[in-house]
């Protein structure tokens, strides 16, 4: 019997490896003689760049770069066994954690620290850099990170312009004459789980801004500058992305990364799909047990476990969740190839204790689906 | 398929058919057009009479009897559909929750009521009495009871004695003449989950006497008064109830219990598992279900589960046991015929409101559960 156990992080309790390796050390219980292929997943977001190392046996590296008010901070990225692929978060580098909640001001906070990343990671001469682009504290539209990277923003004087998304508004001229000619010959991949457009209503200033710290005046003049920083990207490199979807992702970023050469705006989860290889793990798996923290009906919109259950079902696998908590919106999972769905909590205690029994928990749950598996097997 | 499902009780939450009929709700959504068979269980304890006219389409009469400070009460007691059995509980005339905190006196408490709720039954012309004898205020043996069927316990002056444990010290001579005559055509199977003796260490006075009220020095005196009145009991009728395995049940009420014909001291659950007939439903069920309000390493020990599961096995059948909560300890359950268990809390919540959605987590559960099993037959 093979049986393949991908599940995502349970969020403040265990990373998806851990998950992994829990539910199969209750499942080995019952069958200790099945084949358990441990594919720890992620969704693109916090915690994947662990995931995918996991499930590459890559490693991870540490260098300085700048945080979101141009203070040095030390960020990680991850890269695959083999290094031909980077796996790097914004948010360790541009993230929201990074600001003190008293100084959060996205007129001023840049994505430069990430541009660092990326060229890191050229650095170390990967093929593929996989970028993901939650948690950001930044409204710039990217250009810090491009800027990073050897693109100019200049003004009318023929300076670049400063750090942040209000200084957007000042941009006269984009050149691209240095940009990293690396850029030419890598491939990236964006997990980008909205589709937001880059302004206006639905826009990056007006729906993430205020999480960010924008006031409501703020909001009105980050949207204007987005839309110019659009603008001059449109007349001068011919790229529309003003109303591309997912350009409104991270403050914008999803936009100023196409104006690199090579990018794909994808499905979180689908990108780790294919990091980890699942389709063909589960090409010929008996059975997939996958998993999240919290299942609802919010499940179904990209996370991870409806990732995994879809492609099980494009082989007609069978399917269970194994979760640390279910909401009471959460049946409809079952109409998008969750089979069925368990819970690990046995007992009402605090959230800190229950958090502490995640690993445990999930053990004795692994144990009695297996227990019930068997059983069902041979009645 | 057929599917015996045959809960306890939830406690503070659902009765047992209450159980039941969630757990068929849920298994229903997957098994349309299995046979169902609800078994709604009990322990001998709290909720048994319940359960017991749900399993049989009996009905509950009330009465006023003499609560254990002998004000008057209305207790309730139950009789199966054919008329031929009674169920009662002693709780409901001699229970503890009828004597307020600060009144509370096993000196002076009398089982009496319980003696009441047994004549009614007498009244009714039923063949078989179960009794279930948790929960009591009492230690007085069980004289209470006796004097209100017509014994009499006389002290040397030739009157009765007054009620209480204290005044079985005055007993002198025992009078069974006036004894209810009806109890020598019927047969008592009294519901007995511990094996206390009358006295000593471990006796009625020593173990049960502090939860009612005794101070230290009142457990001596009661428990001297136990052993003056199983010497009258050895001497003037030859019957042995001192050092019986159950006598020191219920204040004594055992022992005392003892004194009448063809009276069965038993397990509760194996009262409950025959009476409910549960042994001939499980012979060719392909499936048995059962469960209770919290499992944990106690419930071996004569809880409902364990009993049911023990019958399924006599039959090799699959059990599985869906729970409130779940403790650390409960792995043991695995030894005594529990094949698998699922705890059904999904979210934490308080205990209030986790209880008021025990029905749809059962529900929920029980389908899941059912989705595991179809698709595992399958698979």
């Amino acid at each position: 019997m093979k049986i393949v156990i991908a599940p995502d992080s349970f969020k403040e309790s265990l990373t998806a490896l851990e998950v992994a390796q829990a539910i199969q050390i209750g499942f080995a219980r019952v069958f200790p003689n099945a084949d358990y292929q441990l594919v720890p997943m992620a969704d693109g977001g916090e915690g994947s760049v662990q995931s995918l190392i996991d499930a590459t046996k890559g490693s991870l590296q540490k260098i300085s770069v700048k945080a979101p008010l141009a203070n040095q901070v030390e960020a990680t990225f991850g890269f695959s066994g083999d290094k031909q692929t980077a796996f790097i978060e914004m948010a360790a580098a541009s993230g929201l954690h990074l600001v003190p909640f008293e100084q959060r001001n996205p007129l001023i906070t840049t994505s430069f620290g990430t541009g660092e990343l990326i060229k890191a990671a050229l650095d170390l001469g990967v093929k593929k850099i996989l970028l993901g682009i939650g948690g950001s504290a930044t409204n710039d539209g990217g250009v810090g990170m491009l800027q990073a990277l050897g693109l100019k923003f200049l003004d009318n004087q023929g300076n670049e312009i400063p750090a942040g998304g209000a200084a957007l508004s000042q941009i006269a001229r984009i050149d691209l004459s240095e940009m990293d000619a690396r850029l030419n010959s890598v491939e990236f991949e964006v997990a980008c789980d909205v589709d937001n457009p880059l302004c206006g209503e639905r826009g990056a200033s007006a729906v993430f801004g205020p999480q960010k710290g924008a006031t409501a005046e703020m909001v009105k003049t980050l949207d204007r500058a987005l839309a110019h920083f659009a603008d001059k990207v449109k007349t001068q490199l011919g790229i529309e992305i003003i109303d591309k979807a997912g350009a409104g992702a991270a403050g914008g970023m999803g936009g100023g990364l196409l104006l690199l050469p090579n990018v794909q705006l994808r499905s979180g989860v689908q990108i780790i799909i294919e990091a980890t290889r699942l389709t063909e793990k589960v090409r010929d798996a008996n059975l997939v047990i996958t998993g999240e923290g919290r299942m609802d009906a919010q499940s179904i919109a990209g996370k991870t476990p409806i990732g995994v259950a879809r492609t099980a079902k494009s082989f007609d696998k069978p399917v269970i969740a194994i979760v640390g908590s279910l909401r009471d919106d959460y049946p409809v999972v079952y109409q998008h190839g969750i089979d069925a769905v368990f819970p690990i909590i046995r007992q009402l205690r605090s959230l800190e204790e229950t958090l502490k029994l995640g690993h445990e928990n999930l053990i004795s749950t692994a144990e009695n689906v297996a227990r019930l598996w068997k059983m069902a097997q041979f009645a």
